[in-house]
C-alpha cells in the first residue's frame, strides 16, 4: 500500500497530489496540517525527521523530497513515458529543471509568498516596499529564465509534452496568486504554458488550488478597500 | 566527444571532475576561470545562459546543473552500478539526497565559505561575529542531519557503497576548510565517512582540492599571527 503525507497548501505536495490523480494511482490519503503543527508531531517526525511535507510510505519504503518522490512514482508505477521520459537526454532535461528550480522557481516564488502573505498575516504588518521590490525583481529573473532557457518555443518546460518538471513549476507560481499577484501578467508565453498544464491536469489542478483562489479573492477585496 | 566546462574551485564542478576521472571517461578539458569572469563571457553564456559552471557538451547535447550532469553521465557511460543504482528504491535514496542538499549541504556550506572567505577577501573586513555564529549554527544543523538522517550506520550517505550523492556532499564540506574550518571536527562518524570517500577517489580527490589546502594553510598561518 502507498500512503501519501501532504498538506494541500504546500506547493511540492500539490505536484504529487496532481500526479497521483492524473495517473489514477491508488493511495491512502494522509493529510498533515501544517497550520496545526502536525508536521512537527512525534509520529510525523518518525516519517520525515526534517518535519516537512510531502512524504510517502510505499509498503514500508519511506521517501521524502518531492523531486525524488515524483521520479520514484513515475518509475515504480505504470504511467505514460512522457511524465519522466526514459530517453537519457530527454530525462536529463527534466532532471536539469528539477535541480535548477530549488534555488530559482522554488526559492523565489515561495520566498515572495512567505514575505507577501505569511509574514504580514503573522505580524499584522504589511511588507516594507524595499524588501518587496527586491523579492519581486528576483522572481522576475526566474520568470525570464523560465521563458528563455526552458520554455523557448516548446509547449512545456522540457519538451512538447507535460513532465513532472511542469508540475513542480506550476504549483510554485500559482502560490503567488494568494496575494492577488498573477505572475503570468505581461508574459503571454508563460500564461499559455500555464493554461496548457492546467488543461492537462483537469480537473485535478483546480480541485487542489481552491484555497489559493480563496486567498486571492480575499486579498483583492482587501486591496480594493484600501 | 564530451566537453567538460568547469572551475576546479567550484564544488559541483569538482564532483563531476572526480567522477570522470574515477571512471576513466575520456573528455575534452575546458576550464572556465571564474576569477577572470570567463563564466560571464559571451561564448560561455551561449553554453549556459545562467553563467554558472559546471556544464557539459556531449556531442552537441548541452547540459547544466551538476545533479543532472552526474545522473546523465552515470547512465550514458558504462560505469559500475553503485554510482547511481538502477534499483528504484536505492536510486530514490540517491535522488532524495541530491534534492535535499540544495537547501542544506550546498546552501549552508557554500554560504559559510562565501561569508568566511570570499566577502572578507573582497572587502578587507572580517565577518561580524553574529553573522558568523548564525551561519555556523545553520551548517551544524545540516551536519547533524547528514549523520542522523543519511549516514546512520551506513558506510556512505545512501548505502554501503559510494554514489554520486557522496561526491556532491564531500566537495561542499571540504570547501569550508579554506578558512581553516574542519567541519568533521568532533564528528567522528562524518570524519570516517569523509576518509572513506577520499580513499575511494584516490588520487583524484586530493588532486582536485590542492587550492583549498593552500587557502587552509594561509588562513591558519594568518590566524596564528593574530
Ligand atoms: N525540498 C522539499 C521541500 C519541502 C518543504 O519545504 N515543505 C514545506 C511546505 S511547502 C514544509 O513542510 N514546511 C514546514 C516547515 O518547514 O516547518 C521538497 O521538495 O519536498
Ligand atoms: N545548481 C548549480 C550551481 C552552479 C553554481 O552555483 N556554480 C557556481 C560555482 S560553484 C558559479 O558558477 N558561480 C558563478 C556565478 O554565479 O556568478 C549546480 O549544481 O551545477
Amino acid at each position: 500500500m502507498l500512503t501519501f503525507y501532504y498538506d494541500i497548501m504546500s506547493q511540492p505536495s500539490r505536484a504529487i497530489f496532481q500526479f497521483l490523480k492524473a495517473n489514477n494511482i491508488v493511495y491512502k490519503d494522509h493529510p498533515v496540517a501544517i497550520r496545526k503543527g502536525e508536521h512537527k508531531s512525534d509520529w510525523y517526525m518518525k516519517i520525515n525527521p526534517m518535519g516537512k511535507v510531502p512524504a510517502i510510505n510505499d509498503n514500508g519504503f519511506i521517501l521524502t523530497e518531492s523531486v525524488a518522490i515524483l521520479k520514484y512514482l513515475a518509475v515504480r508505477y505504470v504511467v505514460p513515458d512522457h511524465w519522466y521520459p526514459s530517453d537519457p537526454q530527454q530525462r536529463a532535461r527534466v532532471d536539469e529543471y528539477m535541480a535548477w528550480q530549488h534555488m530559482n522557481t522554488r526559492f523565489n516564488s515561495a520566498g515572495l509568498f512567505w514575505k507577501e502573505v505569511m509574514i504580514p498575516q503573522m505580524t499584522g504588518k504589511p511588507l516594507d516596499k524595499a524588501t518587496l521590490n527586491k523579492a519581486v525583481s528576483e522572481l522576475n529573473n526566474t520568470l525570464d529564465m523560465l521563458q528563455t532557457m526552458f520554455l523557448k518555443n516548446q509547449q512545456f518546460l522540457c519538451g512538447d509534452n507535460i513532465t513532472i518538471a511542469d508540475l513542480l513549476a506550476v504549483n510554485e507560481l500559482i502560490q503567488c496568486l494568494s496575494s492577488g499577484r498573477d505572475v503570468t501578467q505581461g508574459r503571454p508565453k508563460l500564461q499559455a504554458w500555464m493554461n496548457r498544464v492546467r488543461e492537462k491536469l483537469h480537473p485535478h489542478f483546480d480541485n487542489s488550488v481552491g484555497m489559493i483562489y480563496k486567498l486571492r479573492d480575499m486579498s483583492r477585496r482587501q486591496q480594493a478597500r484600501l
